[in-house]
């Protein structure tokens, strides 16, 4: 049976869509895990290609296709071959994967040594461009989002007792030259903040956390100012952006600060001929 | 032009249907306000009758045709004008009434003084019952989210300063014998809490924010039961129950506290012959 | 050392907690799987206990203890467990468990038989009561979310061609004095509706989908009873409630049904001395 | 009492905050409206200001000062006397505001002019900077949110009866040298889809819309490149993007198209010395 293919007609609209595909499509994947090789969990995958303006539509369901060929893995060098797969099989000069997913880090107590796992949502947002004459024509941001706790300055510093403090996320976007982990991004951030969050925390270790950030009060700016401070200085980094945003504990609506920029690898991409 | 008219075939399943209409229809609506009468805001309506086993359908429109109608204000008379519009119309048992909003409140910052708006997530939960023999048929809830700032007692006992404290969220829902103002039960809620949230506080506000807040350490369990005292000796209060849920500044989780029971009202309607 | 235990300390508010607790730690678990025995998912994960009227408050820490203890599989025997662990550790009469995690299952395409997977919103809601006299003391309610799509026969009826038709959720919760498998409330749930939904459907899948669709209509009214009728004569269904949503697409708000009722496991239940 | 200003201290890391404010503030505003003048509705509003990195901190409590002094009308005049208060008053370079809102319009349907309200989720998202040469420094975006119904072109091609359908949202985001209401947006919208929403329709009005898309198919794709034909067209139009989701109704994720684009009055102001 020969059915007519919709998708295939020429459109004489003359105007090419910048990115069409499929958003949404929820599947199980494995990651790359640095203490236990990989973690099985769930993402919410989207994925798109350009379409020149000759083309009516695109073919949907062989987004569906690729990731199904690829299901298992997940990682930079199965992005890099489901991205070759789209733009062969699109016959299209882009595409754009984006892979959010849970991500979860054994954690031990800091007094009690109590282990017990977190969760950060994370993501690999990708594309690919044919003409990019490079050869890492691949272009790869990771995003991790962090959540930790932030203690006031100034409300520590200008109250007798106390000092409100709230949870908070930290939300880190590399380009990078090497690998960085997305453990590293997470003990960046909870470094940077006035502590990092557990999922169990015995008596003990409850003093510590409360005395800790106490110690390490933080506006929002300064955990941005810490952890941009760390990346500008990581050989490893190209760009970056760091959100911080905090839930206010005196207020219903949140305090936030953003900072972009480059890193010392996009100094040493600059200088190359 | 007859068109069949699908809705009211009969259906011979035998299967009558609980709740039958409309969910999500978001409407500008007008609601009482003890300040200053009115106050404009924005709705989220549901609207369901019961459908006996032999209707294949309901007519989902005539719903939105009663909103259309009364729009314009909220109040407990038109709700329930509403209600019975809808049972005459649908020729049903019952109906019932979900309206969803946010209500805002002007507040004065403790210390300062200055003045700015708090937003408040209310409800109004209503059902009509034809079969109900008693005049006051219609059964209200009126439910209120109210922000606050808990700061936990345990963490101020065991550490040498400071003590870990976050926004939480106490949701109170009454049925009542006679009016209880959304500000009452907002009040109600703040006054439980270790401190209630502020729009705008400037610094003399935040440090006595800060410092009420450590002198009134609250566990999700204490606000729950301060609210559940004042209710239960509350003489107007039929019947109560109150959630009282932690964004915990120190895990990724929440603490959870929920009480439900009967208010002074309750008892004297039992008495009653 | 020893650091003072704020929460046993006494309470003279006289006031009992029905529920006490954490909500939404998420967590990596394993469920049971009727083609693959196991499948690895994330759940949202929330338990509680009652408080008597004379603690002060609750240990939270223990509840992320118990989770953590039985990570791994979630069955119905893994589940009784924890509730009986949780009575235990808290020495309190009821508990409560509540586990939301996506499900995943592999579907062939009608005509082409291409293989991709599903998901599916699923939820274990448990509770344990010391009190029951029963042996089958856990009260257990199964609940699975299922993605169908719904045509409308009334716009089938009345128009010269086509029909329109949306995505739609029906929800069914079953308590069930014998296994029911996920697997069956969904095929449950997609039978009754217009279609079931794939993530992957070539051109010939789409086909036989849209006309499948078109030649079944369906209300949200019917949807929950077709759902009902057959839970009705399902002898291992103690109750049911079935809700069938439909994200109409001519309009912005939704259509809605809902059917609470008895299977016949609960009339055999009765009937016993 | 002359307390200690903490983010008024000077920080020697060397970083500035390209964004630091407050996000998710709740108000309620007035907004212009083609019809009746104004309408009432309740705002989600972010404030930022760039912070040199000699400064510690920002001082939050003045955004919602701010805010609270423009409370009332939000009109193009306002939001640039807005931003100008914040430029000044927290002396920053750039200052950023977001404001996102329901707006309501009334609607008559096709056939039996029944009159209804739909909402649409709109947003201004406005920048003033103080580096700019030009007068007009405030660079304004104006983005609708508009749900649509799009019927599938390759479904009712290729099946004997029927079409797959679904409720869809086109987001719309514009740059102008001269105003453009939102009612025109979407207009442009609704006409680009298989058929526009309505709250309320009769039966023959259902029966028209059914028909309507039926004899209207549209991909996601034909959807942006409609609307980006007209914006093309538009000499007011000097910055364009269009999204189109489709929440397919025979898939559980969506398709998505997006273009951006320049309009007639990019291309007279590049012209112009």
């Amino acid at each position: 049976m020969s059915m007519h293919d919709t998708q295939n007609e020429r459109d004489n609209r003359r105007i090419p869509i910048n990115k069409v595909g499929i958003k949404h499509l929820v599947y199980p994947i494995m990651v790359l895990d640095r203490e236990n090789k990989t973690q099985p969990t769930v993402a919410d995958i989207s994925l798109y290609v350009d379409l020149p303006h000759h083309y009516k539509g695109t073919h949907m369901s062989r987004f569906v296709e690729v990731v199904n060929e690829h299901r298992g893995l997940v990682s930079l060098r199965s992005i890099e071959a489901i991205l070759g797969s789209i733009v062969e099989r699109f016959d299209s000069l882009t595409a754009h994967l984006e892979i959010r997913f849970p991500y979860f880090v054994e954690k031990s107590a800091p007094v009690s040594g109590a282990r017990s796992l977190m969760n950060y949502n994370c993501a690999f947002l990708a594309s690919l461009d044919r003409r990019a004459r490079r050869r890492a024509a691949m272009d790869l941001i990771v995003e991790v989002a962090v959540p930790v706790a932030t203690l006031c300055p100034c409300s520590k510093d200008i109250s007798s007792a106390g000092a409100h403090n709230q949870r908070s996320q930290v939300i880190i976007r590399t380009r990078s030259a090497a690998l960085v982990w997305i453990e590293e991004l997470i003990g960046l951030a909870e470094d940077s903040a006035s502590s990092g969050l557990y999922a169990l925390l015995k008596r003990a270790d409850e003093k510590h956390v409360t005395e800790h950030a106490y110690q390490h009060p933080r506006f929002a700016e300064d955990v941005a100012r810490m952890v941009a401070q760390r990346l500008c200085a990581d050989k490893r980094v190209i760009w970056f952006q760091v959100e911080s945003e905090n839930s206010e504990s005196i207020h219903n609506h949140n305090a936030y600060a953003m900072i972009e920029g480059a890193g010392p690898a996009a100094q040493r991409r600059r200088k190359r001929p």
